[in-house]
């Protein structure tokens, strides 16, 4: 039996090939979008992908499950548990849908399906035995079940997605799902779907995968006693999940759109960029945020490519339009990896580019540029103190509990674009996040939604406490969004 | 002004771009389809492109010309002359047809268009004069008519392109438009649409650029006085033009497809190449000839990726199949590297493509492969004489007449297909050239005929020479194709 | 805790970051010599390395113990179990010699070092506790001592080092080991030094990695009782060890030579090789070994760069010669992956390259080419009846004794250098091995070697069972090598 | 005859390639050090390089004539003329020394040596005659003599290599030297070592090449009668030379160190920069201003890594110091481009380098982090009005005289290390240049000079102009530096 795993970074997320040698077939466990990574990992080691599947509709990423299959001609094996609501929309004769008690073969690797309700209706994960190997299963691959330190969050649907009344039910299931793997052995190996990063969990370890009698010991989920005090632990302090998840959902169950490879969009001239803003496009400028501080084109929002980008993407980007993208390296990998990322989370209009160089000689040129002014918190303080500024902070809200500038209220850049005109503006607006990346991005929101002197703060709420600066905690009954 | 040469090696195909910094607007003449160079290039000079134009219908490769226009903006400037045979179809609001006395400004830069017919009969140079800086004209850009060293061919659309009777006419005008340029300066410098080892001319010169003046000693077209003799030399020895020629006159004047961009082909598994032959698909493995001689899927075509990849595969790929391609670089830049040598003829239908590696791995698992016998010319020597071997020469007429492996005949390897069932099969068919490479690509072809028993010369003609092995040479009457 | 693993597909070799997000400490296990790896890794996890340790001193690869202490300021933690023949050299004030039941602290990360001889005498393994989530241990890094599926071979010393009488002590060793190992519990994860494809050990698995439980039940080493069938078992049927792992010792305990990152060799004319040959030098065409056979520089050996490169040029490159490297994309990552795969096991000397297009473009030009005649199984057949070849099988010794054409002995390819003279040269010869990758090495180096008439046999003994060609095996005692 | 023109954008530096393919040999003229350039374009055209000459002793960039003679073994020819002060130091057995009238073959191509003083004394050119096409030459090699537009300016040796009066004397040979080619033909081509850009004349044109007959009538210094009138206008107007240009000429004349090859500076953990600071090394930041501004370490110097980066580093970075780069992508072509870029100008000790990332992530984590604020104009409009702020104009001094912000005296960036202390420091001390890039290396440079409070203002000059802001322009005799 061979196993591989593949982490994507910017999801947080795993996904898995486990094959068979001995007859060449191989099964991808959760694939995302990026499916030529199973192919090519396949034909490394002379295997062909036969069998593909997922542990459930998931929220945070598009699945490649059906791009996979189709590219290679391999059998899709897809929960048929959780109900008609909870049903894949893209069932066709080369699916079979599997239930709690299901098993099959990958050549010589035997997979039971179990059915883990909790993080979602149709949960399954999937017990694999090496028979040539043993007789006794290796390892369970648990997707958004169990995680390193950590259980698959049961409020998602709810507070992503939109079903109402979903995260007691889900979290009893999920208590229900716990307990049944009470009597599986210790030293099984448990492969999970995320990583330490992801917003499927609030506390994910950042080690690649734990055994069961570990987390019988270490996690804090399976120790609970007691169905009560489970719910209530299990729904407490999660974080705000992004806006996208609901959108996920939706395609997730319908089918993802294939795309036979992410295509590249053609190189556009930087001159025709306004036309296109005017026209509805999204302009997505990927550089660094000095470099469209020192000079970019007004309208254009400011993502930049790093691991956060998807994640920002999701959130502010409208799936309903076209997209260009201004790129750090003209020709370069900077565009391959923002149009891989943008499909991998569904936005896969993307029409066109502009090299960063192509602006920036356009600028040196005299054409028109927009700036961000950019100012440290010593600086910020100095007019804190003058009175000649609004100050926002735009990190989580439970970052912004944990402690904030004294007087300085938050909306986290998520949600920025809805509630920006809370904002007064009879003076500059300076945002500032936890080291400056989020209110960069805010600024350009801003910027791009017509507020007229917007300042970037530098250094964000880590500088502020580096020199010492005053900061002021919430009452508890403060706390918002 | 600004003036930069692009030059493609595999095309032998030179373009350029001619911009006015002062005003930022540019021209592109020529272009062809990889038109992202043009742009980008423009864009690093703070330059727009704002006219694009060309000397005449290309046989050679796919135009740029509207591709280009379509993604900036620009406007189209083409031939009016040559009469309704040669005019384009995809005239539109943003065209200007233009004649012999006509000018345009770009910025600064004044453009005269002279109509200079032979080559094609709406064939147009453009004498460029940089008004900024002087009032006389610092060039032309002379297209297909002069070259460095020789003109552009008058016979290609008769045997290319099979317009009838048209070899003549074409010469009888080429030296008229010659005639024409009697009166211009010697200073003025020549920048021509070819290089060295382009089909459309017989001497070209590997030097970029030339002179009027240079021209008016060295070049033999230039020297020769009287119609008639002209005549005759300018038809005399031409190659045999490439039969896809045929379909890229075609495709230029009805207007190329519109590609924004070359699209990236999924990555496919190994194992679904033997349906897609089956189902009419040209699979063309662009590994060395040697790996495929080692082992390669029966029914692929042996096209290596070097300098001479478009022009077999121009001779050798229909237009109207799907494309799957093998490379030696399973996801790197020799994918991208063959999808833009193929859009550039127009082969524009690549539905697909498997790394070299998966290929190796899968036949090293045992999977089924075939080979390619490789004797050299020693061997060859011997097995000649001991009779038991059928040896065709693959190389081109011209080569074959200079001289030849004694009692050899000739099918150059462009013909091979048509004529293939002229070789008897009795005795295992060895195919040589001149070192090696096109005998190669014809050994592959005749397997995936299905010709039973077939082996490929290493060294060729090259190595039969270094050994001094006895050669002939034809009679006169004797030459054939 | 954070843990992340890097494994180097071409030596099956494991190493592992480990590290404190708390306090940004990180631990390095086992690094190999591509040290920028681990550093760059760190920085992307905002740690810094600051502990550098390994499990033993390694036979199969270079140390990055040393260079990545270096380039770090990390503390080196090296085995001082053993006994004075197993002494680093390389101690010094930032070295901390650890002994069985020592443990020290990375943040809040325990490591609990605990000695494990059998693969050598001074092997030790780290047992790692991640103090910040539980008091229990999470794992154990076991280097060479447990496998997936196996455990470390005890033999290497006296078959690849040369220690004499140190196979039977070492499996007695090891069998100690392993019954310490009894008492901890099921659920510890191991993490071992290689995966699948390793000289170190039998039959390792292609699993990232496994759990004491599982292993108590799957692993052939751990179910046997009895000392003395253990140790017949363990010694029984590895494989020949490479001839550079006594170097590869040597240069471990000594200390490896700190590079300084892998270092670029200048592009040489291809007209100088001959020279550089004529003087010593070992010039290695790394090409594809089809691409060799089409054209090649008299001198050269053939050891393509694929996953066995560092194996075969392990065996056959002395140490002591400068190195000229012939590659396949001039200027691209061929030629630093060659560089690398050689620095990783030792093989530092190279002194400049040649793109392999400059090669090909020099013998069309008609400059000296050898060629490698290449057949197949259907004709070797024919050529074994008639009596005119001789024919040798490259493969292992074991490969050939589960069965071989008939009549055809066996001479390994890493021993060809040494018994190339046992071979008659009256006839052509005729080399195979499993399916024509190490009998094209084998060609390339007994031309070199001046032998006058070889050939290879494409698709070798997998194509020869394929068309059903008979085959015998060797009674028990024919067995060789 | 085959000609290849090499261009290098970042030094406008052009160099050239001239073959005889009929004898496979090749010459190079103006090599810069980035010799692998020459020998692959020999190598793929079937050539090898075996003649090696330079015009003249260079200023602005590090010669490659010997590196490249070393490579390929190559015969040196070098000027023998200009006297004792202007002899090679490196003249060895594999040197011809050509003097006027001299002149050697490449193959069929004649060489013939013109000595054209002016620029520099041992300035000379070469007329090239493909004598396999023609008895007539087809252009000439200018060098620094005849650029499109313009001539070699004659100050160079004064004002930045300090031979003291030499500037006229030098005028004066120059228009002997041109008095010369009077009796050329029109025709001629003329190839001249410089582009648009080049510090080596001051109205050089951005076409690749000219003929003599249109510089006659389009180039100002051909046209100009009478000496004392040339004397005047060539040296009237010329830009300050860089301050390295008096390196250049001293590693030119005595012998450029032979690098073979570009080396790879090995990654270093972000977190031993300051050691390095403190030691005395030179950290060079590489990556986009707006991202130093956002973040960067105190004591380091940021240079981005665009088009001016080798001048700018030039001017800043002290040739006894080791260098140390943070460039934007870890492991990718920024690095090998920055540090292609300090060789090309002599700048070898590079010593390290650290992944732009590493240090973003170190910044997030919590660790030292300097800023830079950054003003758009309208805010340092307020600021100038409100009286609270310093200003300084750091562009050259002729871009100050023809316009500048009313009251703000001017310091060219690279004198701003030598005038620093000029500078009041009481109030916050703001940057302009042109449009913020030599600003923002200014902030950096003061910065790391211990300035405390300094601001870049984005925009610049351009944006000044762009909203209408008021100018003055000095009388003639404020002129300064």
């Amino acid at each position: 039996m061979l196993l591989k795993r593949f982490y994507d970074t910017k999801l947080a997320q795993a996904s898995y090939l486990v094959g068979c040698q001995r007859t060449g077939e191989a099964l991808v466990i959760d694939p995302n979008r990026d499916v030529d990574q199973y192919i090519l990992a396949a034909e490394e080691e002379g295997l062909r992908v036969t069998h593909v599947t997922e542990t459930h509709i998931h929220a945070d990423f598009v699945s490649g499950t059906r791009e996979l299959a189709s590219r290679t001609g391999a059998t899709k094996y897809l929960s048929g548990e959780g109900g008609p609501d909870w049903s894949y929309a893209f069932v066709d004769e080369d699916t079979v849908l599997v239930a709690d008690g299901d098993e099959f073969m990958v050549g010589n690797v035997k997979v039971e399906v179990m059915h883990t309700p909790g993080h979602t209706p149709e949960h399954i994960v999937f017990m694999i035995t090496d028979t040539a190997g043993s007789s006794v299963p290796m390892g369970v691959f648990t997707g958004d079940f169990i995680f390193v330190g950590d259980v698959g969050r049961p409020d998602l649907l709810e507070r992503a997605a939109g079903v109402a009344n979903t995260m007691e039910a889900g979290a009893r299931s999920l208590f229900g799902s716990l307990k049944r793997f009470e009597l599986l052995p210790d030293y099984l190996q448990l492969w999970p779907g995320h990583g330490a990063g992801s917003a499927c969990g609030k506390a994910l370890g950042a080690v690649p995968s734990t055994t069961l009698g570990y987390e019988r010991i270490a996690n804090w989920a399976i120790g609970v006693d007691g169905e009560a005090r489970f719910i209530e632990s299990i729904l407490a302090g999660q974080p705000e999940p992004p806006k996208y998840f609901a959108q996920m959902k939706r395609i997730n169950k319908e089918g993802p759109a294939i795309l036979n490879g992410f295509s590249r969009p053609p190189e556009v001239p930087v001159q025709r960029l306004p036309d296109f803003i005017q026209e509805g496009a999204a302009v997505i400028d990927t550089r660094h945020a000095g470099a469209f501080a020192e000079g970019h084109l007004a309208g254009t929002i400011n993502i930049p490519l790093n691991r956060s980008f998807n994640t920002w993407a999701g959130w502010l980007i409208p799936y309903d339009r076209d997209i260009y993208l201004i790129t750090d390296e003209g020709r370069g990998e900077a565009l391959n990896e923002a149009v891989r990322d943008l499909a991998m989370i569904g936005l896969d209009r993307v029409a066109g580019h502009v090299p960063g160089e192509a602006l920036e000689s356009w600028h040196a040129e005299g054409a028109a540029r927009a700036t961000v002014p950019m100012i440290d918190v010593a600086e910020l303080a100095r007019r804190m103190e003058a009175g000649d500024i609004t100050v926002v902070d735009v990190r989580g809200a439970s970052e912004w509990q944990a402690g904030h500038l004294p007087g300085v209220p938050n909306i986290p850049v998520g949600y920025l674009a809805d509630r920006y005109q809370e904002i007064p503006t009879d003076r500059p607006v300076a945002l500032h996040c936890q080291s400056g990346g989020r209110s960069a991005i805010g600024v350009s929101l801003l910027q791009s939604l017509g507020v007229p002197d917007v300042i970037n703060v530098v250094g964000g709420y880590v500088d502020w406490r580096a020199q010492g600066l005053p900061i002021e905690r919430p009452e508890p009954e403060q706390a918002a969004v």
